[in-house]
């Protein structure tokens, strides 16, 4: 992984917005630019290099990940340590010009950015500076998409799982255990996020996660599903149907495909998402299922889940090469069923490559 | 649950410190004390009542599961669609007194906050309010405690599977995914976080999450783990060894447990948790082991895994029945091996129970 371009890249944008330092929070940000893959830690960029603070906990494991920021452990409280490290003391060079440090508006509290003001208030002045690193993370480079490639075609294979075991009678939970189980088997670390498989009225839910109830005939199955592997996530929907399928869902699932399909066709260089994000409803709007499709079009994807940008009616973000985001439409018809179909693409120079390499076919078991 | 008997404690507290409302965004605390599950809402507490705001992904699950707040869906703006309906239109009454509105400002980041104050300025002031419905929660009422309890059963019979897995050779992946296997069988809604599985020099690292590293013979094997059941956290951590044990390491375990045990001697009502934290540190001071201790002894857990009182050094916070919190000491030799023992335990009226029914007897395989 390019940690020393991208936070190279940060550092650039510190002159560009009058900073002299940017203290990242969130730790996909951190894992993003130095490689840390604990729970606790602060990432300081400035001009002059990159320092990482962390705990007692991570102190080995800080040494062994971190690349190209200095790795400074305290005992508990990490932002104590490190305002000890980079402030000055109360009253000390009382005239002395304060730098101005960026924060990271979207993640930081209101309590801990109260604290911190408090820690460095002779010495730094915060401004918030919102979805810096993020922007970045929108286009992913080549490492990045290799990752996301091996975890969506690990992510692919756990469908099988599912349509062996979904069966009349079977607990939706069980169907995600089996899938689970593969995918730790595989080597996942985790899962993306906790699986849905909603069936029967419940698939009309769309984060309808696995639960007790039984699968019976004669209803959909929504199963959505990703892991990560090597910190990159996977994300995917395939939608079955038990027993005898009706003429009229089996038109809907149909309409949810074509709905999907034409958002793919949507996706290259230069397109709005807002532009995706319509390719799909206006199928479904012709479709009669216009009211039913509750949600936006898709999301980003990578070290998290859920990443900018939204693929949802009037977002302006231009899509560009190297993006990875999800095509997820759905219709849910509430107390009686629901569809989704969902793949990962990534924008390429001329267009897109969908990622998921999954059938689209109606799995009827 | 007592979901009513929640919101009138808070509702109480809102007269104590002088605010008109309460805005719950923190998810954990939404689900305390309305019952939601989903991912987005905003619960907002008046004297009058409570209203929940949510988007409509979740319009059928919120009416289901919300109890004692009148549910409005919007379509995708939730914080909007709140403040259109409880603000003032600019310019109008513009000398009508503005309410004040507490804000959980350990959760809402500070473009959050923002976004709020500017959609609700001619209307509300907003005040942070921290961890006031934590402070709630700390104290587990029946129902809650039995959930505790289910769960921490549950939890506890995975270390059977992870005894009968670990074997010289068997990624530490394998060991995590038979544990979660079992445990989504059982019907698990999922791990409450990653399941650590940490081998050889591995178990040095305190939170060493299951890696495809294979276990080898003559080191420890530091296991912890936990499930989510009904909404409740159960998190249990045994060390086994592999091979033939040395004296060292057997001394050393042994030293883990009865610190271990002078930490759950020390838990009753009344007595702060720093004096908790004390009793374990003492023991591995005693044994020549205090430095290799690197993190606090415990924390409380409930429907989020880590939650007040942190039972660490110098915190002040009493013990009260009903309160449930881990006591988990360990050590770690860098490079080397690490060892910890954790259980949940319940103060009582009169002491405290141990939840956790496993053996901390030394396992070697």
């Amino acid at each position: 992984m390019d940690y020393l371009g991208r936070q190279k890249n940060i550092r650039e944008q510190l002159g560009l917005r009058r900073l002299d330092g940017l203290l990242i929070s969130h730790l996909p940000n951190i894992r993003y630019l130095c490689g840390f893959t604990g729970s606790a830690g602060l990432l300081l960029v400035e001009a002059a290099g990159c320092r990482f603070f962390t705990d007692s906990r991570y102190d080995t494991q800080a040494r062994e990940e971190v690349v190209g920021a200095r790795v400074l452990v305290s005992q508990a409280n990490i932002a104590g340590a490190m305002a000890e490290r980079i402030g000055r003391r109360k009253g000390a060079g009382r005239n002395a010009v304060r730098k101005t440090m960026g924060i990271e508006a979207n993640h930081l509290t209101v309590a801990e950015k109260k604290r911190l003001a408090a820690l460095l208030r002779a010495s730094h002045t915060l401004k918030d500076t919102p979805g810096l690193v993020e922007r970045a993370r929108m286009v992913k480079d080549e490492d990045e998409l290799g990752r996301l490639l091996v975890a969506v075609r690990l992510g692919a294979t756990l469908f099988e799982r599912a349509v062996e075991t979904i069966r009349p009678g079977v607990r939706e939970v069980e169907v995600a255990a089996e899938m689970e189980y593969a995918a730790r088997r595989a080597g996942a670390e985790e899962m993306s996020f906790g699986t849905i498989v909603a069936s029967g009225a419940r698939s009309a839910l769309p984060h309808g996660r696995a639960s007790v109830a039984e699968i019976k005939k004669g209803g959909f199955v929504v199963c959505d599903w990703g892991v990560i592997l090597s910190g990159y996530c996977s994300d995917q929907t395939r939608t079955v149907w038990v027993g005898k399928i009706t003429p009229e869902a089996r038109a809907a699932y149909e309409a949810v495909r074509e709905a999907q399909q034409a958002a793919l066709d949507a996706v290259r260089p230069g397109v709005k998402v807002g532009e995706v994000d319509s390719a799909a409803r206006n199928v479904l709007r012709k479709a009669g299922l216009g009211r039913y499709f509750t949600h936006s079009t898709g999301h980003g994807v990578g070290i998290e889940i859920h990443e900018p940008p939204r693929v949802a009616a009037g977002q302006d973000e231009a899509l560009a090469p190297g993006m990875v985001i999800t095509i997820e439409p759905g219709v849910y018809l509430p107390g009686k069923w629901g569809i989704r179909i969902e793949d990962m693409v990534a924008v390429t120079e001329r267009g897109c490559e969908v990622l998921t390499p999954t059938s689209k076919e109606l799995v009827v078991v």
